[in-house]
């Protein structure tokens, strides 16, 4: 893959990745926060829908592929220091989370007494387990 | 610094960091992303303001010290990896950026043709060197 103007513009971490968080266009909630290396970048503009890289899996991760939670792209702005991106979104079928819920950032520090806690504040929009299924069964359609 | 639960709970690189968004309380707008660490991050729920750590400097960096526009503390998130945090804040002076910028996310990709441009997409609000030149001031009174 040629490496455009853009995409060198980026400064990439020592494992060539840079921090995207994604956000809904609409409301300004943050969904998630994930990590692109270039090819992924480069996919998302190209593509119109967020393509991250797992660093567990250590292989591009097409958002959407298994949960059909697609997040199409509305725009992407990059920072001061050009090394975090945003990814304004629409978040198809309302849930980012693999837990089922809207957004991963789930859990507000609270406190109870002295003592401070993260509590769950968002309920679980469907089971997981329904979610992976039904992507399962439609991979095997 | 005894380490509490509520901080053993968060799953630090391998610097001792996590990536700490901060985000206007009231409208959403993503105004910054920088790093914390333990320390950091427990300064930050005490006092009730934004401190983070200065990779480039190595160092405790509590936000608006020198130009005054402090983040104050409206909710902190975790997200389900428990890697990324939210801070959902009140900006002073409405200026995050040190560029004089109320986000530092002020660059959108743009399609020219055939040729994507990050494109500079919001107002400077303030002069940085009078940001930072009133600060001084400040500090020697």
């Amino acid at each position: 893959m040629a490496v455009t103007e853009w995409l060198s513009q980026i400064k990439w971490d020592k494992n060539g990745l840079i921090p995207a968080i994604a956000q809904d266009y609409k409301t300004g909630k943050i969904l998630m926060m994930a990590w692109m290396n270039q090819e992924a970048l480069a996919l998302t503009a190209e593509q119109g829908h967020a393509v991250y890289w797992s660093r567990s899996r250590q292989k591009l991760w097409h958002k959407g592929e298994s949960s059909g939670h697609q997040q199409q792209i509305k725009a992407i702005r990059l920072d001061c220091d050009s090394d975090v991106i945003i990814l304004q979104v629409e978040q198809k079928g309302g849930i980012a989370c693999h837990t089922g819920r809207e957004s991963c950032f789930f859990r507000k520090l609270t406190k109870q007494g002295d003592k401070w806690t993260w509590q769950t504040t968002e309920p679980v929009l469907k089971d997981p387990d329904t979610i992976y299924q039904k992507a399962i069964n439609k991979d095997n359609q």
